[in-house]
């Protein structure tokens, strides 16, 4: 039996013009999800502590559709990533005919721009791998893992998140290029979550339309890689309230791009109005978190009092991506 | 004894990249600011009954500084508009040695961005143009008003306020140049307003500061200059549905170059979420207004309910600017 765990991430800049090309800065966050993976003869069954409210047990049989009574969108979101990631560890090791017992316990809200998905993929091929007595190296992984997102995610994944969590630290993505950013200590990340989740694949399609109307929406795309450029050397220079301002302008884009709601504009300006350097969404939007940058946590008290957010808490910046716990 | 009325406006694209030579589209709104001038033998008597929440009045001998209670700004604001609106009017009769009685009756929120001192210095300059004789034709008022705020605002001006009040109707603005649009009936404009005022320097610089130091700001400013164009097709084609989705791009790139405000973002949202077809702030930002477009009245009552909304009111488009009453 083997536990492994992996971050989730925030965008600290350039989530969806990532996908036309554009340069992106993730960085993981000490929010990390826990996959423990134990062989067994065959089948796969797994147990999700913290994935719902409620938790769930599915039990996959031989091609069996699993029987449970979690919300079905939930539960096939979920096993997804867990049969695909143990489908890369088989693979991996070389083995076929292996079954598994999986548990997850994941910190990370759900769909909410964290990366969760990303977090227990990689966590689980770590584990799984682990467990059928192979070491792979992180870079590896997160190609697994992505390779696990683009299958589940019908072809609409990005290399960001489990490149970020496999690695941990801030990251840079353009494209299939990813690597480590190095020099970056600590971030002062704050984090907002209205309970609630965006629908990554429609707000995904509506950038796009915008993108293909209108020469201004592409314009506007370009002008987030521009401020991700600039926004990396205010990172390796440690210059916070660069970064917040930057921050501020890349969440008013990608309010033009129409990905923001009401609560994210809420939860933003009451971490700013409590003195956050700057304050964002993060992730695909129309619900879900805010990552807001500041040393002090009169933020998070802001956030408690706005009626938008359910939770509010500080993340630092995770140094170490996935890790045998 | 005159009196002459003229129209308050919204910006329904454009505002700030105007300063940057980008086009414009303010509408006149139906909200008046009335002014009524009577010849007397010397010096300046105002009387403001609605500047104000209190109203005031102040009496200008030969060169002497004002003596009032109400506050300093808002009086050398009023003043200055009204004073020099007169003085345009000696200038249009020629004519040195003469007074005036003025009352103003504003239904136009103060520095708002709904353009209250463009309609008060028209409706200044008919007025007393007229008690003295003459008569200018909307084109030479909108000329003369631009050169007082040009003069009051120490060369801060934009035409787009005082020809859009002279006017009236929708108007495209470009530079100097400036003309009417053709064939726009009407437009249900809904405002939104907070109870304050932006600071419009300070917001101007703002925006200035931001487009000196970054690429993308300045791309910023391009693509509302885009967005405009394609805007005017959307006005002529009566296309309201487009124009409210431009209208909350709009305001995203808006939000971009940091001339919003947590209560204007609260107001677009509440007006948008209400079924609005868009809703964007209106003029410098930073407070004060948000315009909504929508044939119903749902979002005037969502804004009701708005904490951060003070006042909410359907506004049509003004098809006739400034007139005398």
């Amino acid at each position: 039996m083997v536990t492994a765990s992996a971050p989730g991430k925030v965008y600290l800049f350039g989530e969806h013009a990532v996908v036309y090309g554009e340069p992106a800065v993730p960085c993981a966050v000490e929010r990390r999800a826990e996959v423990t993976v134990e062989e067994r003869t065959e089948g796969l069954r797994v147990h999700a502590e913290d994935l719902t409210l409620d938790g769930f047990t599915v039990e996959f049989g031989n091609g069996d559709h699993p029987d449970v009574d979690a919300p079905e969108t939930m539960v096939e979101a979920g096993m997804g990533y867990v049969s695909e990631a143990v489908a890369q560890a088989r693979d991996a090791a070389g083995v076929e005919e292996v079954g598994f017992e999986v548990s997850i316990e994941s910190a990370i809200p759900l769909g909410a721009g964290l990366g969760s998905s990303a977090a227990v993929t990689v966590a689980a091929i770590e584990a799984a791998t682990r467990e059928l007595g192979v070491e792979l190296d992180p870079e590896e992984i997160a190609d697994r893992a992505y390779r696990v997102e683009h299958e589940v995610q019908d072809g609409q994944a990005s290399r960001a998140d489990t490149f970020c969590s496999a690695m941990g630290g801030a990251v840079r993505v353009e494209g299939d290029d990813c690597r480590t950013i190095d020099g970056v200590d600590d971030l002062p990340f704050l984090i907002g979550y209205d309970g609630g989740a965006g629908d990554t694949g429609a707000l995904v399609a509506g950038v796009r339309d915008l993108r293909d109307e209108y020469g201004f929406a592409a314009d506007t795309v370009t002008a987030i890689g521009d401020l991700v450029r600039e926004g990396e050397d205010a990172l390796v220079d440690g210059d916070l309230e660069r970064l917040g301002q930057l921050m501020d302008v890349n969440h008013g884009l990608l309010s033009a791009l129409g990905v923001s709601a009401r609560s994210l504009d809420a939860m933003v300006w009451a971490a700013r109005e409590a003195g956050a350097h700057g304050a964002k969404l993060t992730g695909a939007g129309g619900g879900g978190c805010i990552v807001a940058l500041d040393p002090t946590d009169a933020p998070l008290t802001a956030l408690d009092y706005t009626p938008d957010c359910e939770e509010s808490f500080r993340a630092a910046l995770a140094s170490e991506g996935v890790r045998v716990e």
